[in-house]
């Protein structure tokens, strides 16, 4: 049986700057229509030069802890583990947000760690915590840090006298697979690519698959609730968690191996999306799967998105749930068949150019159209079962099958849509993500005024943006919508042009039904609205759980939780 | 289309004594074999009687709350819903486990409560909770009370002075019905019944059916984390609820209203499970499902235990879910198939007959065969492709398909099993079940553990007694394993004799890497291992909630956690 593993990754230096490698970047070669539509659609005459500083240029506040301290940290951690250098603490200052990006290109970096961890076991962990209680001084979890909300930023807290970043990547093993219970216990620190390595090797794969997958962690899919791009199916990661290990200032947890119980509150549910406020994620036993045998990316065009909506709600609502659908709103659609790459070919375009020209015709290249990427694997049996499932109720919404290409496409491309960002911050344009879901009846709306809310934003500080959305990660109930906003920077006013913006989608999503984060999770730059979103009580029930495991509130300070400085 | 609805269920005036309705027995004149075979494999040369007090000759304990209290909770709660009345308590005293069912039968109650309040909405809810607070009276959130665990004996606590019991059965409305988001509002205090038939009318079903469904509520449900006999497709009731209320002394909680978040630790969680001792859950929003095209059950014979197991696990791990694949071991096959009402027709029985001929000559009625009864319920082509998948797999370790019959008998009496413990109690036998969860690779070796700990414990104590089992509840990691056992009682020491073997399972299922609970939940019986089910910090963590939420410990003391008196 020919299995399909996941696509081979490059490696490499990383960027200190900004996304993914340093030897790589977003290709706009064969995307010819790329820049002449973004001028106009921003309204800019010509693109302009946003240049960074070197690594020279950048200047870090020294560290806080003696050489006293340094030296204590060696004895648990061994000396190799231990670092107080330059490049070390400038790569753990700051993770991958919008304002992340614009502080590193600037140099300006206001909280690196004082130190960086890389503990290479469990108890070096327990024996750290500990020195950091017992001297106040801050820990911030570290795994492969791509956060896009500021959840890796060692932020200072009064009564603290330092910062360590514990960066797990040397705790990367995969201790156990079990291939009759089909779970594998695995270091919180591995990487994406390091995991499916792994497991691909043997079969099976875990089937979690974020933008960020390259260079994200486990334990930092677990700390903040991220979704694969396949949820719809395979679940979020605290579907795919079957039980975990926590070790915090007040000690060790480790949730129980069972595939489900009635033993009170579930324990792994309070620990899974705690952002490293409540200790440290060091290993999970997760549920894997065999590799697929099948797997099939297509297109399919809507003639609104409302049709979108309803044909996906209508296919989770029926039972047969194929591991993708996702629907990109019109402009997102427009942008998406734009930055699809031409055909090299002559047969190819021709074909191409057929193939619009009928959809033209058909009406589904209206300014209403949307694009749906529509993705089954599995079994033979069961791909063919829920694909039927779903293409029978696109078909009930008059959708129109534009075959593999498009769908291949992304499929390829998944993981380089970050790196477009530092291309565009090269050339002063602002863009950010965000996220939020809601149930079905809300979503709609939701989506309406989110983009008005970003579009109000953009046009009060004089500039003129693009705000484009997909539904994705589909429920029963609802499902999330993932926003891509872009605008000219407005100069010397970044970050409030930045903050600004924020600010009204989020309103927005609190005052219409939306979570404040499906998958992104919470960190620096949402804790200011989780009061709203948690209300009252339930707010002081997580400081009480923060207290009960972090009584000194050294753990990564700032983050999900209000913060008092 | 022919929708196929829940069967209808009679109603009428409760046993205070036992299981169901007044009205109602376990009809064992069809099953002929049934006494002789009770009575040899127990060792028994007859049958005797132990007869239970009449409700006469009950004696409760005077209720400890003045008439000023009594008073102050009408004005609260208005007069006609405050009892202190006799029948009141005595039906609010106990749940329905064993040593629930010997106490009610010697008309020996300890803890009843000192009143029955049936508040009529959340307001009065937080009045009382706020009055109980500041009076120190303890509350006892109950449902259906139909707990085998003692999830609602109004446990005494030094330093409160009485204890309310908190009757939700007035709070059964369904609040709204989206039939966009698939979703209900529902108050929870509503029974089963009243919660299907409401959502039945409109084309709905939640799908949530344990066997307590008749005599249980929603709140209930959610209060334990129930799993319904269709979890394999449809998940626990944690899976169910999108968001919930809970009214705690410290105040309200409403979770977000969204099909998932990564807004933090997910609050839901930690308040399902919670078994009364946060606070009372007045309402939840829970997933419904449109009313299934198809329902079909069907009989498999499978050669071994293990073979059974297996095809469960694979078809688990292949990804088209049936809705049951419910597996007896040999033992409770054997019962199973005595149980089975005997063909009142000739031809029938003839058929019946030659079919177990046939069994027994292909080598299916072995001491090892085992029953497997697989149900499948949705759309038609959701039902085909599932049930392919799971005969598929079940084929594949030699399973022999002996049609509807039995499967359909199972479904008809699916929630007559319980009345059987009555009468098995009116002849001095105990019978008691438990039930845990374990990931594949332990399944096996647990259930066969729990077997023998449990004969053993009954052989010390000097009886023959009968434990089987059956595997329901599966996962794509494990599986429950729920034991049904029977003994003769052993005469004045009917607690002790209970107490030993509940011990000896518990300490066994400990030691095996079984979950403590996976449907029943924790109670008052299985409290006294919560510790090491959860850790000490485990433990902690969750009584930091609890001193949060309801600071001076009134809420249904002596459930769930460690107690101390």
């Amino acid at each position: 049986m020919n299995l399909v593993g996941r696509p081979q990754t490059e490696s490499g230096a990383a960027k200190w700057w900004g996304w993914g490698l340093e030897s790589k970047t977003y290709p706009l070669d064969d995307k010819s229509q790329f820049w002449p539509f973004l001028l106009k659609t921003l309204k800019l005459r010509e693109l302009v030069e946003c240049p960074r500083v070197g690594i020279e240029d950048v200047k870090l506040p020294p560290s806080r802890l003696g050489n006293r301290t340094l030296t204590q940290l060696k004895r648990f951690a061994g000396a190799a583990n231990v670092s107080a250098e330059k490049y070390d603490r400038l790569t753990h200052s700051l993770g991958r947000s919008y304002p992340d990006l614009l502080s590193l290109r600037r140099g300006v970096i206001r909280n690196p760690p004082d130190a960086v961890v890389y503990p290479n076991g469990e108890d070096q962990v327990e024996k750290l915590l500990a020195f950091a209680r017992a001297n106040r001084i801050s820990i911030i979890p570290f795994g492969g840090g791509s956060s896009v909300v500021g959840g890796v930023e060692p932020i200072k807290r009064r009564g603290l006298k330092g910062a360590i970043t514990l960066d797990l990547r040397r705790m990367n093993r995969v201790l156990e697979v079990d291939s009759v219970s089909l779970t594998a216990i695995v270091e919180a620190g591995i990487s994406g690519p390091q995991l499916e390595d792994a497991l691909n090797s043997k079969g099976f794969t875990l089937g979690h698959f974020p933008q960020s997958f390259q260079f994200s962690a486990l334990g930092g899919w677990i700390a903040t609730r991220s979704a694969g791009q396949q949820s719809t199916k395979y679940g979020k990661i605290e579907d795919m968690v079957e039980c975990l290990t926590l070790i915090s200032p007040s000690g060790r947890l480790d949730t129980k191996a069972v595939p489900a119980s009635a033993s009170g509150p579930e324990l792994k549910e309070l620990l899974i999306g705690s952002e490293g406020t409540l200790g440290v994620i060091t290993k999970a036993k997760v549920r894997i799967r065999r590799l697929p045998e099948v797997r099939k990316y297509e297109g399919l065009m809507f003639k609104s998105f409302r049709d979108g909506i309803d044909a996906i709600r209508e296919t989770m609502q029926n039972g047969l749930i194929p591991e993708m659908m996702r629907l990109s709103d019109p402009d997102e659609t427009r942008i998406s068949l734009m930055l699809s790459s031409e055909p090299r070919e002559f047969i190819k375009s021709v074909t191409t150019k057929l193939g619009l020209w009928l959809l033209k015709r058909l009406g589904y290249l209206s300014p209403h159209a949307c694009l749906m990427i529509l993705a089954n694997e599995g079994s033979q049996a069961s791909v063919k079962a829920e694909r039927n499932s779903a293409l029978q109720a696109c078909k009930r919404h008059r959708s129109f099958v534009i075959g593999s290409g498009v769908g291949e496409t992304w499929a390829k491309e998944r993981y380089e849509l970050p790196y477009l960002r530092d291309v565009l911050l090269d050339h002063c344009i602002l863009v950010d993500t965000l996220e939020t879901a809601t149930t079905w009846n809300k979503l709609e709306t939701l989506h309406g005024a989110i983009k008005k809310a970003i579009q109000n934003a953009m046009s009060s500080m004089g500039v003129t943006g693009l705000a484009f959305c997909h539904v994705s990660h589909a429920y029963r109930d609802g499902a999330s919508l993932y926003f891509t906003l872009v605008a000219p920077q407005v100069k010397g006013k970044e970050f409030q042009q930045w903050g600004r913006i924020k600010k009204a989608a989020t309103d927005c999503i609190m005052r219409n039904g939306g979570t404040l984060s499906h998958h992104h999770g919470i960190g620096r730059d949402h804790a200011p609205w989780i009061r709203q979103e948690l209300g009252n009580n339930g707010l002081e029930l997580l400081k009480a759980m923060k207290r009960q495991l972090d009584p000194t509130g050294i753990m990564n300070p700032g983050k999900l939780l209000e913060f008092d400085r």
